[in-house]
């Protein structure tokens, strides 16, 4: 079969990239929507504000293929969409995705490392999870949560109350709170026929549970690491029959090894720095796996820094007049926590590239400080 | 004055790769559609059909900068743009890209090297400047000429009565034949400050009067033969006081000089290498000029061969799994002589490339041979 139409379930910046790359490869786009606010400007917005799936058959009659653009989607939806279309990534990778306890269950049974943990379904099996494992501890919702959000640290049985309180989910997982020396993802893409490549290892820096930049390649990266990343998502990607673009979101232990936190089923903040620094950007090797072409070439071409916009207005002029620097805007109105867009910044070697990011900071609003800058 | 909504005057591919460069920096594209079939596939159309400009005044409210993808346009509906909006590249380099008398005039005003020629408004007069300028000649409609359409050449005096009835135009350009080595064209960028960024010469291949293949940079160009072509480039952008990209087709002679051929005061398909070929793109550089954002370097990358899709349906398969192999399809059906979308093939040198473009081509429909293929 060949594709044209492409379904995208969320109509976001994720989408918003995706369409961009594919509209050069001939593909139309269609993007359902129930968020009651599509910010993604291109492409065919199919509207179900109230996400009743009233809209859904229109949606699905004019597409070939659906993918997604966000993994806490309703899963009645996605079987829906599942009946009628090929859906990739598949349902089964869909629900691994959206919540943690199948997610954490997932890395055990394929022995991916990870933080030991419990799961809490009261206060009083919390402060119980929380005594096994040992303080301090990390609880987070089991669903709906991202971008840091329904997480809280526990430091003292005394927390325990809180932090069930604050997070206000019937479920959660309580994990071991690991001291890492870094926090590192790896994307890759795995084809209908099995065929996966593997972007480098990125080094990416959160600040209040939110993503503000991603080093790629990962600087000092050993071959025993990457071929540990590799082999984890190698995995998942087997094990899911996935396909299409998988993050692996890890830890970097003080002693030099990988645990698993957390993998997202679809293109990933952390991934954008392949729209620039990769030969294939991670939206066109997503499209090209869930079209069945050809996987594209995931070498890096140079190192880049992305750096998240949150919640700011930039200096267009003052960005663009930097050697080497990427902005993408995603046409969203500026609200605090809010993605409103990001820059890659490359250079052929890295102390130039860290020199020419902190002249883009020096452009920026101020953000949180970039941790390789270089010493003034 | 921020610039959020760009208003294109045409809505085909050059408007949609426009839009495809230009939605990352934050801009929404608003496309005048005057040809009844608009192809872009993004951004907003506003469509009249019947050229009565019933939707200008609606179109233009919407627009901050108004820009144009074809110079065959009514000149008083740029006039009434311009009234309104900022208009780039302006009406005075509209009507000289748009008339080839106006065009050769400039290019001799400003001691551009062009071809001899002679005006005709009868078949008479044809046959006075044929006899003047020596045979053979080239007969070219003074306007609404493009893709090679409305020419003809005259390889004898019992030609002229014939090619005055074929092309059909009230007034015509004639020419002396000129006998070149290859064609090329330069490409340059002109902000409103005056800023001119230059990308290097580029080698064309036409068959039929449509553009097959760009080679760029163009191979074997000397210090002089550049310094030459920036100068005639330069000379037109600051006399015209332009903004934006301008494009000249250039003969370069056997005697290693150039003459320029004609001017194209909008982007054009022989800088579509720069897409994937050079540090910004012709299309981000025209939006960054037009919106008066700083000018992006020039620079090439990489080798790069740009294969036009002429009429064709493509095998992406194929051609998608060759390495650096990019392709840019207009979403438009196939006719034939129609551009329907091109491919840019990369390398880190010459014969690397050459060998990748053999490759692409042995995938592709039956194509006019590839003038640098390499000795099976």
């Amino acid at each position: 079969m060949t594709v044209r139409a492409i379904g995208v379930l969320g109509a976001g910046q994720l989408a918003r990239m995706m369409a961009l790359d594919g509209f050069p490869l001939g593909f139309r786009f269609f993007l359902y929507d129930t968020s009651g606010s599509p910010s993604a400007g291109i492409g065919t917005i199919v509207s179900d504000p109230h996400n009743q799936q009233t809209e859904l058959a229109d949606f699905l009659r004019q597409t070939d293929v659906v993918t997604y653009e966000f993994e806490h989607l309703p899963l009645d939806l996605a079987e829906r969409v599942a009946a009628s279309r090929p859906l990739h990534p598949n349902v089964r990778a869909l629900a691994a995705g959206q919540d943690r306890e199948l997610e954490k269950a997932l890395f055990t049974q394929l022995g991916i490392p990870t933080a030991a943990y419990r799961i809490a379904r009261s206060a009083a099996e919390l402060a119980d999870a929380v005594r096994s494992l040992g303080l301090p501890a990390v609880a987070k919702s089991a669903t709906q949560g991202y971008d840091g959000k329904g997480q809280a640290v526990i430091r003292s049985l005394d927390d325990v109350e809180a932090a069930w309180r604050t997070i206000g989910h019937e479920r959660l997982i309580v994990e071991q709170f690991v001291t890492f020396r870094r926090e590192l993802s790896i994307l890759a893409v795995r084809s209908p026929a099995g065929e996966i490549r593997v972007y480098p290892l990125a080094e990416n820096h959160h600040h209040d549970g939110i993503l503000r930049y991603t080093l790629a390649p990962a600087p000092a990266v050993t071959p025993q690491l990457a071929a540990q990343a590799d082999a984890c998502i190698g995995r998942l990607l087997d094990h899911l029959d996935y396909v299409g673009v998988l993050a692996l979101e890890l830890f970097e232990t003080t002693d030099g090894n990988l645990l698993a936190n957390e993998m997202a089923p679809r293109v990933h903040n952390s991934g954008h720095w392949t729209m620039n620094g990769a030969a294939t950007s991670q939206f066109e090797n997503h499209l090209r796996a869930i079209t069945g072409l050809p996987l594209g070439d995931t070498s890096p071409r140079r190192p880049t820094c992305m750096i998240n916009l949150i919640g700011c207005q930039i200096d267009l002029a003052g960005v663009t007049s930097l050697p080497d620097c990427h902005v993408h805007l995603y046409d969203k109105a500026p609200r605090p926590g809010r993605k409103v867009g990001h820059i890659n910044v490359c250079a052929d070697d890295l102390d130039t590239l860290h020199r020419r990011v902190s002249e883009a900071l020096a452009l920026l609003p101020p953000m949180v400080p970039y941790p390789h800058a270089p010493e003034a």
